[in-house]
């Protein structure tokens, strides 16, 4: 079945202790599209400049991924500078040119429009529900946001929530969205916002899911949350894009079985974070861009191993 | 099997957003106690003071735990007074009056001289030192530690490290001891100084177990870390103790199987983690000192579920 994501496409320069890379192709929608090629298939809906060329094409194309719905504008593409020190946790933002992303107008070409799954990546609420309701008849729609919209386009990104099958946000997203530490108490107020069910991504620390009454899950009598690991990594090279590497290995999965069922959610947790743990091992999308689903098979097994009381490894 | 703690018992003063409890006994070798007491039998080497009387043994000696290695001495207990605020991750110390514990030299009754499994929970390394030094003949020895002995007691901690199967520490300990941020390259350099095997907790997201080549887990072929979760709580009432219940958890589990195997170990990381929760329940010992194996073992089965790709509930 085929995934529908709309985001950015950009280029980033990056500093991390590891070095640097300037002008490399990025953004949320390429490493959601990149992570959930493994998967299914993946039809992007963004905007680029007249920098973005046959190479930078090839990218997607090389995993197969249609990119009719990327539109080519004057000018330059969206450019984003940041570094990463200490922890990595979290990037320092150096510079951000918008450049045509700024007049971004989500149009889906009429190819797109059997998509059955939608991925509203983080972009402006506003554009989120526009490209919402060019597709009302999608399976299912999973949606990720940033501080910046939850601090200053409220609003509107409640709009987007009541829209969600699942939210995909980290820890500290969470308690702004919500006003509320706790975390099972935060799950519990952004559900009812809207989002059947919400995914809170803890970086190093994995990930934990909760569900709705209206959720899936309800349906199959799950309610308690489930807690999918990280793979401890030694090499943490470039943690950019390691969120929508998540969201793409774990929507791309999603999307590749044919129902939804609390199993397939838990794998597809694990599936988010076999890939955004490749994503942190190279700079940009060199990790993600290069994998085989054998290397995806694999890490899934470690993932497994690191976590399950009982396995082959006894 | 038995379990000798050596360790604080002390009174403690705490307030959290949910209140205030006053001179409730606690200490790290009593919580440590009672929540291994539910595994097997343990034995208690500490020191009280005058304050210390019938009704205070009776949280002991109601779990069946041995305090005739407790020492009462004139004078008054060592009393800890502390608050939580905030994400209530780390307490702030309001007041710490030492009393009997400052002139504490631990004497090993010699009824507990065949031990089998020693615990030295947090106290001054050259205390750990000797103790250690008195039971030479035990199967097993796990320790702690805390910030305070990493940066100012660092030779004398050393010389404990050398002793250990496991160390038990936190994420800023781990860093704090190692110099090092990224946490497998932590692990190394900690395991490199002598524990066999450390276990890093991660407060509310679990706990990673590392594995040196010298541990019981390099006989068996297994070198990967283990990740534990933790259940996400929606009533985190008085985390005081939690790190200490989950140690015992984790080793009163341990010391209660015939072998320690891999299986094991990972068995005792989730019991750790559940008996972490427990303590965390109410104020003080309030909900550790009062369980039933059945909600122990019902937990251990949540634990499963939160985190297992298959279980009975699909």
């Amino acid at each position: 079945m085929s995934i529908l994501v709309v985001g950015s496409v950009a280029f980033d320069t990056v500093e991390t202790p590891h070095g640097k890379v300037e002008n490399v192709v990025a953004g949320a929608a390429t490493y959601f599209a990149l992570a959930a090629s493994y998967f299914t298939d993946v039809r992007v809906v963004g905007v680029v400049g007249e920098d973005f060329g046959p190479e930078q094409e090839a990218l997607f194309t090389g995993r197969g991924i249609d990119i009719r719905g990327i539109e080519h504008a004057p000018g330059k593409s969206f450019h984003w500078t940041g570094s990463y020190t200490g922890s990595m946790n979290e990037a320092k933002t150096l510079d951000t040119q918008l450049n045509v992303f700024a007049e971004f107008e989500p149009k889906i070409p009429k190819e797109y429009a059997d998509s059955d799954y939608l991925f509203l990546a983080n972009i402006d609420p506003k554009l989120q529900v526009k490209v919402r309701k060019q597709l009302p008849n999608v399976k299912m729609v999973c949606g990720d946001t940033m501080n910046y919209w939850i601090a200053d386009h409220r609003e509107a990104l409640l709009e987007v929530l009541k829209e969600l099958d699942v939210l995909l946000i980290n820890d500290g997203e969470a308690r702004m969205l919500s006003g509320v530490h706790n975390i099972v108490h935060a799950a519990e107020a952004i559900i009812a916002m809207g989002p059947k069910s919400l995914v809170i991504k803890h970086g190093e620390h994995g990930a934990t899911a909760f569900f709705g009454e209206n959720s899936f899950a309800g349906s199959h009598g799950l309610s308690r949350p489930f807690r999918a690991p990280t793979l401890p990594l030694s090499e943490l090279v470039d943690p950019t894009g390691a969120g929508d590497s998540f969201a793409g290995g774990f929507y791309g999965y999603i999307a590749s079985q044919p129902e939804l069922t609390p199993a397939v959610f838990r794998r597809a947790l694990f599936y988010g974070g076999v890939m955004g743990s490749f994503a942190c091992e190279k700079f940009g999308t060199d990790r993600t861009a290069k994998l085989t689903r054998e290397e995806i098979e694999e890490r899934f097994r470690v993932f497994k191993e690191i976590s399950h009381l009982e396995h082959d490894a006894a």
